[in-house]
């Protein structure tokens, strides 16, 4: 069987046609030396100043599960592109490379490698395009989440994306990367069962405008669902919603019964939820909670805390769901050795850093991050702590990889870590990143050995 | 067994959980008149004048197999959220209602309903998670793909967007939505084999630099697909590699083969591709054609063409693939109606039109969209086509869908009617849609009542 998603596809064929293709010209020139990819991202989106690693986990599932089954096989030979040695040898294709990588949760910086495959060529090459896939969309994710992990500042977040999520396994992978970086929860269901995540949820207008009366509609949900009712207040007007809550709030007092949120979802949120704060507090309801939704970011989230809004939770929808702003990283997986040969490619404003790498970061007094630099694997650098751990080896997991609750526990702890001007929403500094004396130098000399060697 | 997706996963957990906490107070509450529930886009995102329906094929194979499984109930059980007789009720549930749509390819604008559902509210509601997610990500993307179309005028236009689609499902739908749009194929092994599209293939990078010589690369390419050989020429210098692959075509023609393309990558793909097509005519090979590719999208596109790129052909990778200048829209999923009775729901800035509607078409005198009128559905508007078609009755489809080919032609048929001005890629003007008479009456109606109703 091939790869087994959780939720049983089968991804072998889900890949570029060059792979295959290249695979094939791999096979009869007999191109079977080690080569080593590296995947980073290239640049900075506009407003970020860090990133957050996550779906490494998946990608090493991936490859350890690679094969192509025999209906796979049947489409390549129907596209009648490949010799049949070449399907037979296909047929054969585990992976059975090595492979270094930043655990989940990792804050890293441009330039510096998240995954380092070494494997056979036709391996290798065969597992770019959804290793960049599946690293690229989750980290993409948390490193949107983790903007609105840091302006929350405590307040609880849940993610309420996947009705606008790019489809439905962007919707499950934005439950799991948003929870990586620090949220609480999500209202997706399947997210809940296949990641073990917290699931939340409220109710909708249309659950609102069915009733004949909005405060029918409330009464309805506090009698079925005592212990997590959350009224959402802004259908037809946000202090005549209030009103309503207050009165079904009092009676599931008499129930013994406690209201918890009441929800706001539209308009001028700092204003409303301070409106709706006071006619909660003036009809003694202090414990009543008042979670917002409706178009939330980062940037949304800073602007209504600024302006005193009252919000105690933050429900996080599309534009976390799709990285809004910066809906997708400039990022590649680069051949950087072949045998004993490291390589790079020169075009334009597109150079990748050679050889099998390193990244080694360095902590202040205070034991938070101050630099990282980037060398080659085998160089020393004392007082660096190395961020690549060798997670598989000849195709094997060198052991159990960190549950998602540990990896988020991990985030926490590190972000900690990061200094708060990195953390900027907008035009963050940037973290300094350097590299080593033997990169720089092997570097050089690639460059000019090519130089001489391609173009006349 | 719930919805089987063509790569076999269950669905009827993806959802949202207030989904099934408003199915269960229906079901408390004993609502079960029909409800309808309308799909619609509120508003256009930056420089969009127009939207291209897709993803309705799929939303409706999900109401058509819609079932909770056994392991689906056991994990709403373990959430000790639901009593155990909704959850025996959940077991039985089935899509039973009528469904009106748009048909795949259509042209639509804004506030027009794409997808109007009737059916008892339960199983309305428990639908509309995964009804925004599936018509709006293939929605995205052929609207934004028909932009490439447009600007190409002729040229073949591959999608090569799977590595940073946002995941598996994106990057399928990608492939499918720009199909759709216009586009010759993709890169996309897997969508080929799902969709039957046609896919195409060049070589990366990492092919050229595992070879001691990029030369070398070319040959074997050559000698193992003569008859699909696309060099990449941009690895190290484009015009050395455009005089290298003229090596290459002619060492093909003395073999009796063709070189068909070159590609290019990166730089001011303009210059380049004069230069480039410079050096193979001068060698005599008009015949071989230029692919270009790298962060293509229709604005990049128009400026390489009016610049005098000499380009025959546009690989489109990225930004087309998550729709970056547009990566959502505002659409919704709105009650309209609840039994006999119009709804809507006045929350700031996010009115609905009431009940359920039709969309009529008027066509100028030479056969060009002129203007549409948003309807009633019983109202008769002589002149007008009425866009919205009847295709589920009982949850049953009412004839086959028409095939993805078919829903090309359509699209293409139809976009050549959409006067130029609204195809614009910048600021196009307002296509004009208005609402008939009996919808503004009945809206001014209904929202009456509501104030009347709900707010003091």
């Amino acid at each position: 069987m091939s790869f087994i998603s959780p939720l049983g596809e089968r991804f072998a064929l889900l890949t570029d046609l060059y792979q295959l293709t290249m695979a094939a010209c791999y096979f009869e020139a007999e191109m079977a030396e080690e080569a080593t990819f590296s995947f980073f991202i290239r640049k900075y989106p506009p407003n970020r100043g860090y990133f957050v690693a996550a779906g490494v986990e998946e990608a090493l599932n991936y490859l350890e599960t690679l094969r192509f089954a025999e209906d796979d096989l049947a489409y390549l030979e129907s596209t009648r592109l490949f010799q049949r040695k070449f399907l037979d040898f296909l047929k054969t294709v585990r992976f059975t490379g090595d492979v270094h990588a930043l655990p989940e949760g990792s804050i890293f910086f441009k330039d510096e490698p998240v995954i380092e495959v070494s494997a056979p060529v036709i391996e290798a090459q065969l597992v770019e395009t959804f290793l960049i896939n599946a690293v690229s969309l989750q980290t993409l994710i948390a490193s949107k989440a983790a903007r609105s992990f840091h302006v929350a500042q405590g307040r609880p977040l849940i993610d309420f994306g996947l009705r606008r999520t790019q489809g439905t396994d962007a919707g499950l992978k934005a439950a799991r990367a948003s929870y990586l970086a620090g949220f609480l929860g999500t209202s997706n269901v399947l997210a809940g069962k296949l990641y073990g995540l917290p699931i939340f949820g409220t109710m909708a207008h249309s659950y609102i405008t069915s009733f004949p009366k909005e405060i029918e509609a409330f009464r309805t949900f506090a009698q079925v669902f005592p212990t997590i009712t959350t009224l959402l207040i802004d259908t037809y007007d946000n202090a005549a919603g209030a009103r309503k809550a207050v009165q079904v709030a009092r009676e599931m007092e008499a129930r013994g019964e406690r209201l918890r949120y009441v929800r706001l979802d539209s308009g001028d949120i700092a204003a409303i939820s301070r409106e709706v704060r006071q006619i909660l507090d003036d009809a003694g309801l202090k414990y009543v909670k008042i979670l917002a939704s409706g178009g939330f970011d980062e940037f949304k989230m800073a602007r209504v805390l600024e302006a005193g809004g009252q919000v105690d939770s933050f429900a996080v929808g599309t534009k976390m769901g799709v990285s809004a702003d910066a809906p997708y990283f400039d990022c590649a997986y680069k051949l950087v050795k072949y045998g004993n040969r490291p390589v790079m490619k020169l075009s334009t404003g597109k150079v990748t850093l050679v050889d099998k790498k390193q990244v080694y970061r360095f902590y202040d007094d205070q034991g938070r991050f101050h630099r990282d630099v980037i060398a080659l694997r085998e160089e020393a650098l004392p007082g660096g702590a190395p961020l690549l751990k060798k997670v598989m080896e000849q195709g094997r997991l060198l052991g159990p990889l960190p549950t998602l609750k540990e990896s988020r526990d991990y985030f926490i702890s590190q972000f900690g870590l990061l200094p708060e001007p990195y953390k900027a929403l907008q035009d963050p500094p940037s973290y300094p990143v350097t590299w080593s004396a033997g990169l720089t130098a092997l570097q050089a000399r690639v460059e000019r050995e090519i130089l001489e060697r391609e173009i006349k």
